[in-house]
């Protein structure tokens, strides 16, 4: 049974495994009022990724707190955009690193203003000096263990809206907080799921779409040079609360911009 | 400036990123009554390690608060053995991933109980089949990210006291909560420490002891073949609050059992 904690009236317990060893899942879900964009998708996400990492949680415990939450914290901001947080732990206790089959999973509420909008004729990206090491038991799971993510994170300064981290070998795979998408004379290119560090739930959003809109979207790993090369059409970040991002410049070279993506691909139509 | 935290009066703040992202680092201490074990190398790499992840905080500071921890929970158990716990994390706050300059670290302090005694006759290892991806950058840091231990802590059952969790290459990094040493025919066999998940201080003050008996200590890969192979004369794990512990027996297959490095390196010898 899902203990529901509210950040405002404190934290998880000390001993919550969250914590102590980032054993446990998040979503941010972008938020008008009550009512939130891609909730299906995060949701599902959740849930999903739980099982794999045998939290157990049914989709109906997460459905039943989400609607709290978006009550409780949207009824205030009722013509504002937030972001709603869910941090789902495997609870607290255990000997060790290992669990007590007998626990139950704690999840913590929060919301929080939404980030600034997006320059609308792009972003400048940079090359991240930081690699990603996916274990592929855990790929593409939103989990607590996010460090390289924060290392890379402090590389980021006011010019420089998002670094993209690589592989040990040296394609590209997301950048701190976003999924890549390159649109090629080829088609549209995108890392592999079972490469990523997250899934995001707007890659698969976008993808979708792109796939019932007849587009050729071809998952392979993504190499520099198909980026900066002529082939390249655009250049995007994904990111379900930021949306679309156009990149204008890679590590100081100008990127082809198109930012007729970010305008059929809008999570804010999701808004339910 | 550090701030100090104590389990039994709450745990840290909600928007504390050792929660959100595992941005921390932890050390567990085998103390007895107020005196502790391998006290100064437990301090020195959490200052160390502190560093490598920009984590702003003093070996003083961190030395006032293990003291403080010490003599509060130490005092009534002056005869008993127990574990402190010491997580200190970059603070609570930021943009997502990226930290804010300003933060300053919390130090959430706790004690346990100290686990049951190893049987002296050794114990029973199988291989996980958690593969251990180490990011060359993070190697041998105690952070807070170790959703891989815990997976492979869940396939632990009361026959099975560790797995042996492998890299991409084949070969055995560690257990999950255990350095390893084989005492071969060639001398004395680790894995190195650049290819770490953990490097535990256990391994560090073991290893200073046999350099300065005059064993030889060789830092190589180990693979499965090393340890069941006719060179092996004993195998080892290696933790600061269990001590050494004999291996007996790998996947079904009985090794050569020694308990003397159990003798000469007993962490409570170190008691301070």
């Amino acid at each position: 049974m899902l203990a529901v904690f509210w950040a405002e009236e404190g934290g998880l317990p000390a001993s919550d495994r969250g914590l102590a060893y980032g054993d446990g899942l998040f979503e941010t879900i972008l938020m008008a009022g009550v009512r939130g964009t891609l909730v299906g998708y995060h949701l599902d996400r959740l849930v999903r990724d739980a099982g794999r990492l045998g939290i157990p949680v049914t989709r109906a415990e997460v459905q039943e707190a989400y609607a709290r939450a978006a009550s409780h914290y949207g009824r205030s901001r009722a013509d504002t955009r937030w972001v709603l947080k869910l941090i789902l732990t495997r609870g607290a206790g255990g000997r060790g690193y290992r669990p007590d089959p007998e626990m139950t999973p704690n999840l913590l509420v929060s919301a929080s203003a939404a980030p600034p909008g997006i320059p609308s004729d792009g972003v400048a990206v940079a090359y991240s000096r930081i690699p990603l090491t996916v274990n592929p038991l855990f790929a593409g799971i939103k989990s607590l263990n996010r460090l390289e993510q924060v290392m890379a994170a402090r590389e980021l300064d006011g010019d420089v809206f998002e670094v993209l981290q690589s592989s040990r070998e040296g394609d590209l795979v997301e950048g701190t907080r976003t999924n890549l998408l390159l649109h090629t004379t080829e088609g549209w290119i995108t890392p592999p799921r079972a490469s990523l560090a997250v899934a995001g739930v707007m890659r698969d959003w976008v993808l979708e779409r792109l796939e019932a809109r007849g587009e050729i979207v071809i998952e392979r790993p993504l190499l520099p040079e198909d980026v900066t090369g002529p082939g390249c059409r655009a250049f995007y970040l994904l990111n379900s609360v930021l949306g679309v991002v156009t990149v204008r410049n890679l590590a100081g070279q100008d990127l082809p911009v198109d930012s007729g993506l970010a305008t059929i691909c809008d999570p804010l139509e999701t808004l339910e």
